[in-house]
């Protein structure tokens, strides 16, 4: 598939029509407001397996920038797409089909995008910017001492579907939540407002709380009873100590946790922890402590 | 080079105040207008060389994209960086070197970004997406029949450039042709008003002169003779009908291309050609007809 049919396919896509109809090098977009920005790339053989479906790979693409808008609690307006023409028609075509199947369920529209050829043999790397608005972006940074720290979602699914996708037994359920996260595009608007700090959990349960709680300065006790498993993860993986800290150390949950003084919320999420001054992270189960596993995720995930 | 290291030291870059301090996912921007959107991806041995300096390699990157603002008119609020990390920390710090010189030049400020790692051997896959406003925003396909075909800037430094970088003889201005790219932002503004269409010169001439033909539904028509060369260009080269074609075809130009019925510029530039009704892309020699070269370009440059 050369450049010119890959845009011919991109153009049969919802584009925005600050797009030009791809038709341009820029794209020209009239906001009605402040604007969310970001970014993600995802690596072949880091982000997801060689092995994945090219659709799988495009909806997942999508998704992980979405879920950052979801954190954000904003409405996307679009998403420019960073593509590598690898010689494979056959994934290319599957890729473009999963890309219109994702933009619509979120009615995304393209906005634009760069397409390159790569030498034989390169790993896929692909990027996304997605663009949203009308966002009452609770920062990273914002968490209060006396807040509680809550997840909307559930933890673990998709690390279990990582083990499944290279082999394990297990159900299909978790083997979509790896390949096919859902953003939480409207809790994350319902949210928003009452959130003090909000961030999805992306890179691990753990290491995004580390992460929350040291950007907002903040000391954070985590209860690994507490952290919300879904039926088929239990399931698979079982509820005990082991299978929670699997969970809560495993990557691309793509579910929201955030910090609020609130105590009624808006959308079902699980309180798992709380924030107090000081810094760093400790764990309990229960009443009992429990000693903080060497890895607390993936440095380097999306 | 890790992560938080390479974070770090984007940190001491200029950042844009939506950038939070490159300390949340997203960034969150205020426009006060439309804005210009564009990206645009380099891939180490297509669109650069393996040798060449990696400071040189973050101005290109970011130079090719300023260069789609420029031919917008726009102003540059500020870019975002997808980089990989290869392992290879001297190249990575002397990359941020050059980023940081590049940002300063043409005060454009990080607004955020994504880091990921690549798996040994990789090729490197760079990205930048680059957003300007108050841009007059002239479309690649506004041309009118009548209207006069005009280049700011020179044609073939670059294609020069990449020559020389691969071991011919010539002048060090051809190679920082290729190597360091100038986006003509200030040439941008001032063309963009009077420009029906305007686009920048990054595939080659003759190819990007009958994108914009096509997008405009015109015949156009080039006089070689006129396409203006650099004198270092010409000592190198020549200026024989040979020399002007090489030019004409070669890429990396990022001089502006535009179309206007205006006769006063306020820039300089050169009158190379002119559109009429129709369709194609004819060339001359002064008088004497040109066949066309069965390669107009690069397909897949930048």
């Amino acid at each position: 598939m050369n450049e010119s049919d890959f845009l011919a396919a991109l153009r049969a896509l919802p584009l925005h029509e600050s797009a030009r109809e791809l038709r341009d090098d820029s794209a020209l977009l009239t906001p009605t407001g402040p604007l969310v920005l970001t970014t993600d790339t995802l690596v072949e053989g880091v982000h997801y397996l060689a092995t994945d479906p090219a659709e799988d790979v495009a909806w997942k693409l999508v998704a992980v920038n979405l879920s950052d808008l979801a954190a954000k609690g904003a409405v996307p307006v679009g998403v420019m797409l960073n593509y590598p023409l690898g010689g494979d028609d056959d994934w290319d075509r599957r890729f473009l089909d999963g890309l219109g199947e994702v933009l619509a369920r979120f009615a995304c529209p393209l906005i634009g995008g760069d397409t390159v050829s790569l030498p034989a043999g390169s790993v896929r790397i692909l990027t996304l910017t997605a663009i949203g608005e009308d966002a009452a972006a609770p920062p990273r940074s914002g968490a209060r001492a006396g807040d509680s720290l809550w997840v909307a979602g559930t933890i673990g699914d998709a690390g279990a579907g990582l083990a499944i996708a290279q082999g394990a037994f297990g159900p299909t359920s978790l083997l979509t939540a790896y390949r096919r996260p859902m953003p939480l595009l409207a809790e994350g608007r319902l949210l928003a407002p009452i959130a003090h700090a909000m961030m999805d959990v992306s890179d691990g349960l753990l290491l995004d709380v580390a992460r929350m709680a040291a950007a907002s300065g903040l000391a954070v006790s985590i209860d690994l009873a507490a952290i919300p498993l879904s039926a088929d993860y239990r399931a698979y993986a079982g509820e005990d100590r082991a299978a929670r800290l699997a969970a809560a150390t495993a990557g691309d949950d793509y579910a929201l946790l955030f910090a609020t003084s609130a105590e009624q919320l808006p959308v079902p999420a699980t309180r798992i922890g709380s924030f107090a001054e000081g810094g760093g992270i400790t764990l309990h189960d229960g009443t009992a402590s429990v000693p903080l596993p060497s890895r607390l995720g993936f440095e380097h995930a999306p």
